[in-house]
């Protein structure tokens, strides 16, 4: 696993000059133009496709929702997912609406689901272990999580197959799981990293405080691989590893909500170069998603009280990204449109 | 013109229980969700069609460059509007990213260009007026590219034409114009209303200042067509009358900008109804755009420091509507996923 570093400060400022040499006041596009930058900086030159856009959401259940902290029965993980392959969830609709295919990767579902040719079997375990009482996987199932996600992400992205991946996620209980993780890996107070999730009233967010809490009290660990395996999800880990893959192919990655950027916080602390290859979405609704982008030095692209997960923010951002990947071919320069040579 | 209110209780009520009923926890699409509900009521239902994107670019030139309020020489707007046609500007290559049609109205531009199958012509004058001396035109006029605009949207929106209208614009001087229109309609003070436009030092800043101070001391009108007579470009006043065009073919309409926005106020101040069909796309870069929206009561979509124009705002905040648009249609109902029936 060596994920190269996408510097090249003889390359940036080429592009650089490249951008600010195109037919617009000099950085009059903001962000867009530094995604431009990061993009070319990936592609190692001007050109750069993203024509072909996967969406795998992992799935996984949660043992942590036995002790109440999802508002939903952990039931719910696996009649999403059937709606998600028969293409009548809400990513499905984005999807439509910004072209990208969309799979769904079995990471640690509970209930294993027939074959479907949208459905990725890459299940490790019917769903994590109640963190409250034990580590929610083994080392062995931590790393071989995450090394499905690498082996995923090789066999889609990159040469042959997508151009961009994105991820989204489908767990009840994983906002649970991911506010334990941000937790150890940023570090942040535990009180934090908790918020309402899917949905819940007063009395459920006290409950969720509690449980985890006390899960937290088990143990101390803080380095990537042991908070994975106590206090992980399975989908969170195949995430991560999807990460490092789509990064060592070379390819951008867009990361989505509050679950999704748990995982990129996990990829980043076991790799961090994959940083160079990550590209955050939006600012989820969820209350602990600003303080986790804020510790990882990230500004999102978007903040649209989102907290759905799926992919969802992942795929709003994509246009954005096409966009930028453009310019620099597409546009012309003003030495060119001042000289009449359009 | 009549622009009917989207006003319609029940329908709302109707609406927004098919949403709550999807697939997902209640509202967890922010405001992609609040997109919807105004783009069903625009519809008049679930059925939402928004393939057919169409961005127009109106272009106009500003006699206030003459005194120095622009960064840019005057000659830039045809060099520019030369570039669009060539398909070599930001806006299409962000409108290739997103699919939406681009076409260039000569609302106001000073040189007439050669007959080009996406320029359509709809010149009012060579230029508008230099507004520090007199007014930027004539009552005549004003109606004319108000008129013009409506026109404009009749024949391209709606029936066998455009789903959506998408409004840019190109002008050099124009952001001189837009704040001077916006001091007299939100109303703000002047100073509030100016920014660096297309790009200024602080000494060009300090002139554009003195110059806009000396424009609005000439009058105190404060009348939506007084101000579009005394201030505007015609490029403004056309955008406004295409604004209430779509409007009338009960199309949704996406603003743009600074300068967008101000047409979209000139039109909110001449048809009230008009808000209900507007969708602001981004807070622009722009020192005066952050009042100027919260003025109108409203919220962009999207906030990535550009100020460019163009349409490359309108552009980038397509997708959220078209994602937004199928969430009624294309996404399960909670009830049926959870009985197994999807």
């Amino acid at each position: 696993m060596t994920v190269v570093s996408t510097r090249d400060p003889a390359l940036a400022a080429q592009m650089q000059d490249l951008l600010d040499g195109k037919a617009k006041p000099q950085g009059a596009l903001g962000r867009i133009e530094d995604l431009a930058l990061r993009l070319a900086l990936i592609a190692r030159g001007p050109e750069i496709k993203l024509d072909r856009a996967l969406l795998l959401i992992f799935a996984g259940d949660h043992g942590l929702t036995e002790s109440g902290v999802s508002s939903y029965p952990a039931s719910v993980t696996q009649a999403m997912v059937s709606t998600l392959l028969a293409g009548r969830a809400s990513a499905n609709a984005f999807a439509a609406a910004v072209d990208a295919e969309v799979l769904v990767v079995d990471a640690g579902m509970a209930a294993a689901l027939p074959p479907h040719p949208k459905l990725i079997d890459a299940n490790v375990a019917r769903s994590a272990r109640n963190a409250l009482r034990e580590p929610a996987m083994t080392v062995d199932q931590a790393w071989l999580a995450v090394r499905r996600g690498v082996e995923i992400a090789e066999q889609r992205v990159g040469e042959g197959g997508a151009d961009i991946l994105l991820l989204g996620e489908m767990g009840i209980g994983n906002s649970a799981s991911a506010a334990l993780m941000m937790h150890r890996l940023l570090p942040a107070p535990l009180a934090d990293c908790i918020g309402l999730g899917a949905g819940h009233d007063a009395e459920g967010l006290q409950r969720k405080q509690e449980v985890l809490a006390a899960a937290a009290r088990r143990t101390l660990v803080n380095e990537p691989l042991d908070v994975l395996v106590e206090f992980g999800g399975f989908e969170i880990g195949m995430m991560a590893g999807a990460i490092m893959g789509a990064a060592e192919a070379r390819k951008p990655v867009i990361a989505d909500g509050f679950i999704g950027s748990a995982a990129a916080l996990l990829a980043i602390r076991m790799e961090p170069t994959v940083a160079d290859y990550l590209f955050f979405s939006h600012r989820s609704a969820e209350r602990g998603h600003r303080q986790m982008l804020d510790g990882m030095g990230v500004e999102p692209l978007l903040d649209l009280s989102m907290r759905l997960g799926e992919g969802t923010g992942a795929l709003l951002a994509l246009p954005l990204l096409r966009a930028a990947a453009r310019l620099l071919t597409d546009v012309a320069s003003l030495e060119d449109v001042l000289a009449g040579r359009i």
